[in-house]
């Protein structure tokens, strides 16, 4: 029997679009280079502009996919230009996308995320690329290939410090009681992600072993301390004000169909982000809002 | 050498699109509960609030894949309300969808269509979900996995009568020798599906085994009766007479190229039922037929 | 381990959207005819009408694939009619297809590209078409998991002259040192993609052995009249005047980002063609191109 877990996956983001062959071109080169790579689109169809998007995209795929994974972004405006190529790795994932802040927020966010440019022995080993314009099918797809067959760390070479979007860092004004962030991502359902996440928001002061909780059994005392605190905090998101440039919403909700049909919404999505939503609409058209938009919280 | 006989395909129906992580991430969860899965999509562009689409897609294509497929299907506009999780199975094929009327066609026109919801047992074997939204990552795709691995019979719970969406059976009148439907889908060449097929027309009234048809050897009179009923029908269709709101077509055509250019024809298309189409051009937009409308047969 | 390299790939090129569920039955019945077959979708978004735009994307992905890839291209607004379907092969690499001219372009520039009709014994193992409008389904699919299974050589029948699209060939007027092609596609960039490539241009004379270079030495005269004969043809790229019904550009560049952004350019893009773009703008929207137009090259 075949042996799964050692086959690769590649994870694919690009701005191709579906209507013509370039994505399907990028597997073509990566399945020559090794036959026994499963490939799986995130997606082809990121606003090649909206680099923010793609960090999301990336940061909020990575943990589900299984670890044998290569993610491969190739939204790269500045193609033909100097721009570096980044490889990075975190629990034995790999990615490999270039250096224009793609990897933001999985490398604010996630532990042990180590980010290299490619070793000139390993670039060397990829044919010249035929065309200026096409480095996912000339070199991006080649370099995963080769990261597939033979690791990482053959290919890894420098140490390096990626291009991070200081866009993609909400701001934190305790005195104010205030984070502003920003709009990251729409969805096709028109909800709209912003960069908040409930990390990003102050604890509410509590007692007891609340990193342990779960986990050992804390005394009554400090379990009334913990749900008082958490009463606490739920109480500070129930009369939270968000705000952007066309729309304010009081109150981040804990289920989506919390609000009547067509009515605005705010609250923590599938991804761990903050997002505003219309209960059975399409909220971008409908408040008008976009990717790039201010978002505040009053807390 | 790999036993593919053995290997499950996962055919994939959401209304997830296809500009987010949304599809990727479930196929993630299935590749990281079952490596060898097979993944195909059918499509993640349906209207989540065209459930008889959902149905039509899902019943339209069951017969083509193999026997060792689990249909997947997560349009969901009930996520986060009560509504129930639904597993089917029919001659080795499996179905799993929210229970929301998707089940309606293959339940009411497949011999051996049974239905449960899943054990207790089994939904306590996935994890809490992490969010209230995205069901299809965190209940669907892990269910999927299971059955993969454990088959429907150590998941399948107690048997189920499904949600069934009532316009979904055409309403024949002999009286007025009219059939009443509906336009369930409209595809991407705009050809305009109805809920109407050949099996909704009264069998014109036939002598001789003609259930064993092309069976037995039938004595040459019964073969000339089979004849003039076959060429009766035929009759029938060619005089028949369709109608929507918008538009009126006479006779229903055995080929589609049967008509001139840009005009208006009926006939039976490759999924059986009854569809509006224009020779060369987009029935849906020329004809202003949309999905929910009415159609009648006058025959 | 199981043997990839024996492992058929399908190359799967259709007009018929991502909404339906045309694609993914195609799709099952391949797999049932051959579970071991991988499946890469190079589009299913084609123009039905732009049959020049299906024969650029065969051409431009042909030689990217691996060698066991059958190519299965079914944009067929023909269907129901008599037109043939082809078979072709070049080194190892299969092609099914409508015999409507999306060929011409593999069939103009590859050496050996040979073509046949499937043989009627072939024919004859398929199951009569269900459906006059889904020969994918009926007809293709079948026939490409035979082709898979049994090889081209016991499917082809006779040798076939295929329908060619004499306007996809530049037409070269040396005394007014002019090349007249077409916009044959537009991608998803809005990039515009000519029929006129490198080698339409007529050669700059040369001396030496310059088929053989880079493979056997040059004396230093012959590399020197080599690099003169580059810089000469260069030159001319640079004074080349490009037109279309709507666009005039000076000069072929050899990168894209040799002009300021909004302005347009043209250069031999990554498939090898003259293409018309603008930088970090839409070309066919903002310089009103479309496929079908005129383009003329004055050198």
């Amino acid at each position: 029997m075949e042996n799964y877990l050692s086959k690769k996956i590649i994870a694919l983001i690009t701005d191709f679009g579906t209507r013509d062959a370039y994505a399907a071109v990028m597997k073509a080169v990566l399945l020559k280079a090794n036959p026994a790579l499963s490939i799986i689109d995130i997606t082809h169809e990121v606003n090649p502009f909206n680099i923010e998007s793609v960090s999301f995209l990336l940061y909020s795929s990575w943990d589900y996919f299984p670890q044998n994974t290569i993610f491969l972004s190739v939204v790269d405006p500045g193609v033909g230009s100097e721009r570096n190529i980044l490889l990075a790795e975190q629990k034995g994932k790999i990615l490999i996308a270039p250096d224009n802040g793609s990897v933001t927020l999985l490398y604010n966010k996630k532990d042990n995320f180590r980010v290299w440019t490619p070793s000139l022995k390993a670039l060397s080993l990829i044919p010249a690329p035929e065309s200026s314009t096409f480095h996912g099918r000339d070199i991006f797809a080649p370099l995963a290939g080769l990261i597939s067959l033979q690791g990482i760390e053959t290919v890894a070479g420098e140490a390096a410090s990626p291009v991070l979007l200081n866009t993609l860092k909400p701001v934190l004004d305790k005195k104010i009681h205030t984070i502003r962030g920003r709009i990251i991502h729409i969805d096709s359902f028109g909800n709209c992600i912003s960069s908040i996440s409930a990390e990003d928001f102050p604890e509410t002061r509590k007692t007891g072993k609340s990193g342990n909780a779960g986990k050992t059994e804390g005394s009554e005392d400090t379990e009334i301390t913990e749900k008082k605190g958490k009463d606490k905090k739920t109480a500070k998101l129930k009369t939270a004000v968000i705000k952007t440039e066309s729309t304010e919403i009081k109150g981040i909700e804990e289920y989506f169909a919390r609000v009547p049909e067509g009515k605005a919404l705010s609250y923590f999505g599938s991804t761990g982000f903050l997002e505003i939503a219309v209960n059975m609409g399409n909220a971008s058209e409908i408040l008008k809002i976009k990717a790039g938009d201010g978002i505040s919280v009053y807390y």
